[in-house]
């Protein structure tokens, strides 16, 4: 494959980095830190016997073990990469291996919740830069990762006001490493900004998706044989981790439940549109949003090859 | 490119092929049928300017006209490519000039409605066979069509009761020479399966789309910027042709109101289950639908491939 994200640094970020959970994020990160040199020994560490098996036969990192505490001694960064709901935890189990000095960072969807989890446990000795890559896939597991995922995507970083700038720039230089983009805003305005662009979306497509398997009139067979229609792209996001999400809409309730509240009112109102044959107001509406997709395009965050017929693209359109 | 479709017909299906529309669908049906021999002689028919130059200098057919009439005359199979609110009036515009014996039929995305429109125009010496190709991009007009959208997509005929046999077994043929599989229903059954799987989820992601335009705290930048965490598949979606759209949601205004309605109250028991951290309610959702996404994977309606990190997709994930 092309090396699209550069050369290996010469000096590596950090000399040792502890990755806690080898899902398809931390199992990614370990990928691109070997690849990128971005950390000179790597210990991995997860609760699950199988993952660490996986890990092991992967061979993805330097060492892997179940114990947090030992795992993260001697660490110079320690990355959680498991779900937002077991935060916390981790925090305090891991609480007595860490090195002075260490940066301690993760890579949670939900910021504000995180902080207020983690923060209490974090001895005043370790530097504590919560980050947020906004990237995925709709799979998981140490299997499911791959080195250019972070690549060309933000990571945004939440440091609390007054964090040591060093530690800051040390993670950006991180993730910069692994082909992200970097920007830095407060916990609370990340928690608004992903419940729209992220949250919100997943919910939706986690409903539309139940709400399709429960139709009588309508087999299930059926539904799953049209799916090209639209639907199709709803189940691939609805086949994202159920413990992930369970976990950012338990941890980002204010800002989902505000935004569910505007997406429903909308909802009515073109419910009412089509109820009332109101035709121009759909057009309106539809034709406002195309300007939005634009804007993603030319920013490069999606190209414009149309999608909905997915095999063709691998010929070439004539 | 692989010619995935088979070598073309030793004896096309239609002597003489009428198009009315050459956006994505007729352009599409024009490419295959040429590239197939579908057709012996292809008209095209269009009511703009611009689309009829821009057919003539792609090549696109035998001959271009704007003049339904002429351009139905000694067809014996007219195919009407329009947004469905014009069906009616098209049919009318062109009923003099229809052939006895003629095959009649269409590619919307509603059926009643489109029979009920459609049918009293007719001449009792024509065929009529209503046809839907779920097939499509979020792209229109005549340069974005190409040869394959149909291969290996569903089309739905939605023949009359006691429609001539030979009829509905010509108009199968040419779709399976376009590459598709063929099912049969009657036009309200099609409409609400169609709901569910495909105009509930365009209304759903115009809505979001819309939503998100209107916020005031998040600026609109952010939202494109942060859009590959989900929100950036709804855009594809709403960044379908309005009209088209439009015209869908007024003419199948009872399945689609039903639909939102069994939507809505699902998504009030999710959002009720957020309300009240109901984690295990969500995770339980959130894990019934993956069978789902299995299911469409399993039947070849879409990849596994990972789609959300879209770039890495060109390289290959190690």
């Amino acid at each position: 494959m092309p090396d699209r994200l550069g050369p290996p640094l010469e000096t590596p970020v950090f000399a040792r980095l502890a990755l806690i959970g080898l899902g398809l994020i931390g199992s990614s990160l370990a990928r691109v830190a070997r690849q990128k040199n971005l950390a000179g020994h790597i210990t991995a560490i997860d609760a699950s016997d199988a993952v660490r098996a996986r890990a092991i036969e992967l061979g993805l990192v330097d060492h892997v073990t179940g114990d947090v505490v030992e795992g993260v001694r001697d660490a110079d960064a320690v990355i959680l990469c498991v779900p937002v709901g077991v935060c916390g935890q981790v925090a305090k189990a891991m609480r007595s291996g860490l090195k002075r000095g260490a940066i301690i960072s993760d890579v949670g969807s939900v910021k504000g919740s995180i902080v207020s989890q983690m923060a209490p446990h974090l001895p005043e000795t370790v530097h504590f830069v919560p980050a947020h890559p906004v990237a995925g896939t709709e799979q998981s597991g140490p299997d499911a990762g791959f080195p250019t995922l972070f690549l060309n995507r933000w990571c945004i970083l939440t440091p609390p006001e007054g964090q040591n700038a060093d530690a800051i720039a040390t993670i950006r230089a991180f993730w910069e490493g692994a082909g992200s983009m970097v920007e830095e805003m407060s916990p609370a305005h990340h928690d608004l900004v992903l419940a729209i662009t992220s949250h919100l979306p997943h919910l939706i497509a986690y409903n539309i998706v139940g709400t399709a398997a429960d139709l009588e009139a309508v087999t299930q067979s059926e539904v799953i044989k049209f799916s090209a229609g639209g639907f199709r792209d709803f189940t691939r996001i609805a086949a994202s981790d159920p413990t992930m999400w369970r976990d950012v809409f338990l941890n980002n309730k204010e800002a989902v439940l505000e935004m569910l509240g505007r997406f429903t009112e909308d909802l009515s109102s073109l419910q009412r549109a089509i109820r009332y044959s109101d035709g121009e107001a759909l057009f309106n509406h539809f034709t406002r949003t195309r300007a939005i997709r634009r804007s993603i395009i030319e920013i490069g965050q999606d190209s414009s090859a149309p999608d909905f017929g997915r095999q063709p693209k691998t010929d070439s359109p004539q």
